[in-house]
């Protein structure tokens, strides 16, 4: 059903904040200064398996954003195309608007599933959890998709097409902590220079670091 | 660079026909009426992998949408967005196309990933390939994805809005041969009836019955 957007509605995302996809919600909403209430959603712990959470996502998955309707949306960047319809943060031609989406469908298909998983896999599961056998191929498709991304930057200043926008927030997120799961940036200088324009858009808010317990598992990891 | 989208400029895919990625954009390019040249790229035999190949695409992926000026788009679901802009197959409200994107993504990261890859490890990979030993897990995957499109499918006709469009093209590709990777569609009474509108509507092309050798290949892997 059609709902217009209210830009004064208090959207709530329930999220948990050191996942990279929930924290490209919170970046978007801070950049258009959108009022939000945050629901805090511990996933690692089986916050998103409660049958509470899976009427809200029966996918089981945080982020999921609910409007003050109770109308429901999830995935990650489909919420980051939404929140920027109509703003500079996706272009309004059509072959443009094409391209950034072509980056964030390349997030989640070839860059997500290694760069995030080998975080989470470091950060967020036991020293001597079986998944880490996993660690060594995840890290190689990581710097697969590092290496696609690296050359688009050597010619291109953004994903989003000539300006920072909704592209550039879906790739930052995994990319700039990419170090948390042993996949490491030195040999990506273009990726290097884009993060810290990244850093420097207005209104940016970064990621927070890992609490205590995932900081020395991410240590023991390396 | 903003490039107006002609509707009578012939559009060149490269795709390989027994892939569902690359027939998504075929089954839209007929219902849309639009002309098109197909170069069929066997990326089971390394054609995705060539020098000329990365040159198009660096992350060597089939499909491959290229312009008459030479401009290129990849991401299968990413053209799909780009082919339905201003048509009846994405609606026109921003709500509603972030529903269709949610199950882009889904899609792309929640349901490929398993259905498509089991489908392709019975069919186009060796008998003794170590790769089967992933199935009874893909396997397991795909249904927890098929259980999402049912319970979805229960209550709503389709998944891009109120009528079929792009966000069905992309679910159906795969889940429309599940059965090749070993995945029962038996236990999904909504998602075989939708299956069926599926089918019914205008300008529907099958995919192409996979070839003598992947058949037999599947018929091993039941």
């Amino acid at each position: 059903m059609a709902r217009a957007q209210t830009l004064m509605e208090t959207l709530t995302v329930h999220g948990f904040s050191p996942s990279g996809n929930c924290h490209k919600v919170r970046l978007l909403l801070e950049q258009l200064g959108r009022p939000y209430r945050w629901v805090e959603t511990r996933s690692d712990i089986g916050a998103t398996r409660t049958p509470e959470f899976l009427a809200l996502n029966s996918n089981g998955r945080v982020p999921v954003l609910v409007r003050e309707d109770g109308a429901v949306l999830t995935e990650s960047n489909a919420m980051l195309c939404w929140l920027a319809d109509g703003t500079p943060y996706l272009p309004a031609d059509a072959w443009d608007r094409a391209q950034a989406l072509r980056w964030m469908f390349f997030e989640q298909y070839s860059h997500e599933p290694y760069v995030a998983v080998a975080r989470f896999i470091c950060g967020w599961t036991p020293a001597d959890s079986p998944r880490r056998a996993e660690l060594p191929r995840l890290r190689e498709r990581a710097h697969d998709a590092l290496k696609v991304m690296e050359r688009h930057l050597a010619e291109h200043a953004w994903f989003t097409g000539a300006h920072y926008g909704i592209a550039d927030i879906a790739l930052f997120a995994y990319t700039d902590v990419a170090g948390h799961g042993g996949v490491s940036l030195d040999a990506y200088p273009a990726i290097n220079a884009w993060r810290a324009r990244v850093r420097a858009t207005p209104g940016f808010v970064a990621l927070p670091d890992p609490d205590p317990e995932a900081a020395a598992l991410i240590a023991r990891s390396a």
